[in-house]
């Protein structure tokens, strides 16, 4: 019997401010670094080894410090990757809404792992943009260093699933000779969390139902079967051209219904909160400040 | 009197693979760690202490342990970034040689920084390219966290610089939406170094001779006063829209005489060997696999 692990992966910080990683399990944080103090501070670190899951899963049976969610504050379960990689008009209801054809090859752009914020942290809006807008999507975290994997054997290569923020400066778009990288890396443009659920959690990650709301208006709904380029291919496709390795992030793309495409235009504004949630996985809160 | 810091840094490794940090001095390296032991081993965490300049110094005033170069192999001087930044369209040269305008405001794309490669590092030619490409650019290695700075600091900023080539895949600079982010992106696609030369070293640093060889012959020669957008235009526009933090890298442009652009068009190929000089700075030298 291979065995299973299923888990939600966290970082969080107590009042001393230093970055630890856990797990969430019946409401109390499991701590990693005091059962064993070879544990490092960050994610991608501790998935840069081979044997991590077996490690969780050790400190999960039989754990040493835990602590409530009042205590502690939650960090995005990423930080500092090598990428973040987004995958642009990647849901057919997204293409017929801006009146593009579907893109034959995924498109990928990227944004900087420094932009990614915690899953109730604030969104600063640019003193730049005056068209900030919100594209949930679902995230996929790399597990183990993949180069030129065949889509058949891709989902051995993923550690799990979060819930991300393409946060877009929409009038930046069209800027920059059209290389969208400035537009989605302003600072807190990548909203991420609140933790990563292991594959094992998600029978099928191409069923899962998207929503974001605006001040409680329900403005996307999508689901992850409506993907045009699915998992499995986005990292036969993105493995071809460069190396993925442990902690990288694959943006998977948005449902219609963002800001930009309204009639008239939507776009965040100072005191909003936009909330993001997908099924089996969770809910990020975010005040736009 | 402001004390002036002229060094030349390097990473390296010892057979024991590690890696270190250090300066080139009288040609031979003299290891930082060995003197502290609170040297971490990578220059973007080093720099990210405001002291970081001053405990140099103080190493190179006074030593402990020193390597010549035979005993040592260089790293590129900058691992583990949070942002490669590649300016477009930046040498009026080049934009006339592609019979394109100059563009009014600096166009940036990424690389991902795990394909930044050492100095004398191996460019392995990727089997889903045809047309790998040269371009020989001056980085500009940021050294403080730099948020909405204005041109006349955007030295303050600056850490020094380095030699780097922003290798690119034509033929997938079509593909992927038009976006460049893939093309740049292939394993080894960022050769970079041998050493950050601190700004104190270069009197102008838009007064410098660039020349890029192929198997000895020079394909592109330039000057970087012949940039459109010059260093501190580009720190006041990038730090803007982004933060910027210590490590950082700002590849500026490249002149013409690249390989696309050429009658008939020429292309690395197995066995070259890729020569890349900036006076003031250095050399590297790669060989094409």
């Amino acid at each position: 019997m291979t065995l299973k692990f299923k888990m939600k992966l966290v970082q969080y910080m107590l009042s001393d401010h230093k970055y630890r990683i856990g797990v969430l399990k019946d409401d109390r944080i499991i701590d990693f670094k005091s059962k064993f103090n070879f544990v490092p501070f960050l994610m991608v670190e501790f998935f840069a080894s081979s044997s991590a899951l077996n490690v969780a899963q050790e400190i999960i049976d039989h754990p040493n410090s835990t602590y409530s969610m009042e205590e502690v504050t939650l960090l995005p379960p990423i930080m500092k990757p090598d990428k973040v990689i987004c995958i642009g008009l990647n849901y057919k209801n997204f293409c017929d809404e801006i009146h593009t054809g579907c893109p034959e090859e995924p498109v990928a752009f990227s944004k900087f792992p420094s932009c990614i914020t915690g899953p109730y942290s604030e969104i600063k809006l640019p003193t730049i943009s005056n068209q900030v807008d919100w594209e949930i999507e679902l995230a996929v975290v790399i597990g183990r260093k993949a180069q030129n994997v065949q889509a058949k054997d891709a989902y051995d290569y993923v550690l799990g699933y979060t819930i991300a923020q393409d946060i877009s400066a929409r009038d930046w778009q069209a800027r920059n000779g059209g290389q969208y990288l400035l537009s989605k890396s302003m600072e807190t443009f990548c909203p991420l969390g609140p933790y990563i659920v292991t594959k094992d959690e998600i029978p099928d990650p191409h069923n899962l139902t998207l929503r974001c709301f605006v001040n409680g208006e329900l403005k996307q709904e999508g689901n992850t079967g409506d993907m045009i380029h699915k998992i499995d291919k986005l990292i036969e496709h993105l493995s071809s051209v460069t190396i993925l390795y442990p902690g990288d992030l694959i943006l998977t793309g948005t449902p219609s219904g963002v800001g930009y495409y309204r009639d008239p235009p939507e776009y965040l504004r100072k005191g909003d909160i936009l909330e993001s949630e997908i099924e089996g996985i969770g809910r990020m809160v975010n005040h736009v400040v």
